[in-house]
């Protein structure tokens, strides 16, 4: 049975999970799987560059006839604005923008019929992007993986994002990787919630093999913020966004060098480029979010949606059977009673 | 009517609400008040000085004749064990220990008849706390006011620490400020919370009023994690532990310039006394968490529980409706929709 909030109901789609859209990672493929099952794929426009994305869309439309949408980085588009008029060719059913001011994107965007859903990490940025006219807001707290300049933990900032929202739905990002934390967000006062590291370990994911294989072994408590990959990589992110990875070798040697890493640019770069492409992860990156703990086997998105969408009944039954405890039940010893 | 956790049973209270003891501010009236409406209070040991927390143990049992607990900074309990024994005589329910290796301390604690609840802010740490035998695991996020060595969110670590827990019950701590965050804390798999900031806000706090009205107009997003107002105070906490706090004048002349402030300490320090005495919060600190944004008033503490208790009910009714959407419901325009 599908459920219903203010996102399903805008989006028109049966369950309140969205795919991030992680570059990269949530190629067509992905985002039709998520969308097929009932939530809202979102497919990575990353960079803005046309000849990465519109491929994944093309596979997108071939995947799915239910809506999905498209995510792009702000600062990206701006400075390849036409990369945004090439996406809404193709009528996706919402933008969703992070990492920038959305304020010069949002006529377009409506103007070509799609819903604008931005991304945000604190109370001055959901009020831009508030007046901005956003159909949707993600509030994304810093256990999120991947970029981002939150400072602000996801429990603190949802329900802080949704009293200023007022009418606009909010999801919760960051850390959201199962059913429990698809109930905790609703209750939180959020609409649904934007899944990104949970989906990475998806069969349709294009990351490598061996960065799922790592993220199923990993704990939350691998990650870290940081900037050092990007100044290695050379990608463009601006110095205020780090982000979320699993510490690694390429890590542990240069945290805390980046002066020496720099200096060392001509030699590591050629490096780092050869490890990505052949899948080692000791140097190469793999962003990850503090959900990590919750993610122990790579699956089919459309069983992941499933499995979040069944635990979060399960969950749900659980948290009314403590607020209303059965009337005739047989007292428990203490040691019988289960953990909550 | 009672909600019934594997905490509120092992405690033998009424609601899943238990006051973080926070040192100057949770005394005994307010743990009395917690308790009385059915919560669980915690004194403040704090530094584990008797002089400063029996005469808030006699104010608790004056003021309650339903369980209380009293907690201490572990730390300062290895430097002067005898205060363990010394609140030990006065039978609390249970004793709460945090920031530093409990093993030392459990056996005592459980010869006395008491409970150990042990605060955790990582997994290696829960091992150590269920090897030490606790009974209830308090796993507290970054976004917690006051000291602790948190890296990770709440949001991720209570999940990660109740799958590590198994039959342990684990309190949620960290931005857990109204009745919306105590849904999503027994949806994560908690058995209750530990709330500090909003019961800071309370009449019966020993806080100054000054801090409590700053408490009240500030946001999440006015506190900060740092070691500086201890380079000032001298109190004793060792580095590993910065404190989240309401960032003020004295924060924001000597960030980043700690080294300069500790030349300075000669001149500093007994301003900063002068301060603390007059309740002058330019200069003196406010410990507070991230939850900042929920707290829009002082109220008494138990008004304030029954308050989270009766938003959570409305709350849970709430995320139970997205469930269960009405079958005969007028469907309505969106723009009539709620926000969820």
């Amino acid at each position: 049975m599908p459920w219903a909030t203010a996102f399903t109901k805008r989006l028109g789609v049966n369950f309140p999970i969205a795919l991030a859209p992680m570059a990269g990672v949530a190629g067509g493929a992905l985002a039709a799987a998520v969308s097929e099952a009932g939530g809202f794929g979102i497919v990575a426009g990353g960079y803005a560059k046309q000849e990465q994305f519109l491929p994944e869309i093309e596979k997108v439309k071939q995947g799915t006839g239910r809506p999905w949408g498209i995510g792009f980085l702000t600062w990206a588009l701006e400075r390849n604005p036409r990369a945004l008029d090439a996406a809404l060719e193709h009528a996706p059913a919402a933008v969703f923008l992070s990492c920038g001011d959305p304020r010069p994107f949002a006529g377009i965007v409506h103007d070509a019929g799609a819903r604008l859903i931005c991304q945000v990490t604190s109370l001055p940025e959901a009020a831009l992007a508030l007046e901005a006219g956003a159909d949707v807001l993600v509030a994304q707290g810093q256990e999120a993986g991947g970029h981002g300049d939150s400072r602000r933990g996801t429990f603190s900032l949802v329900p802080a994002v949704v009293d200023l929202a007022r009418s606009v739905p909010v999801l919760a990002a960051g850390a959201v990787a199962d059913g429990r934390g698809l109930v905790a967000a609703l209750a939180l006062g959020a609409a649904g919630v934007l899944v990104g590291t949970r989906f990475y370990a998806a069969t349709e994911a294009l990351g490598h093999p061996a960065a799922k294989a790592r993220l199923v072994m990993a704990s939350g408590e691998d990650t870290v913020r940081t900037r050092l990959f990007d100044i290695v990589r050379d990608t463009g992110w601006p110095e205020r966004y780090p982000g979320r990875a699993l510490r690694n070798r390429l890590y542990e040697t240069w945290a805390g060098r980046e002066e020496a890493l720099r200096a060392h640019l001509d030699e590591i770069r050629p490096a780092y480029q050869a490890a990505a492409a052949a899948g080692d992860f000791d140097t190469a990156v793999i962003w990850a979010g503090e959900g990590l703990d919750l993610v122990h086997d790579v699956q089919p998105a459309g069983e992941i949606l499933r499995q979040m969408v069944s635990d979060a009944q399960a969950c749900l039954a659980r948290v009314n059977a403590i607020h209303r405890p059965p009337q005739k039940r047989q007292r428990n010893t203490e040691e019988d009673d289960w953990a909550w």
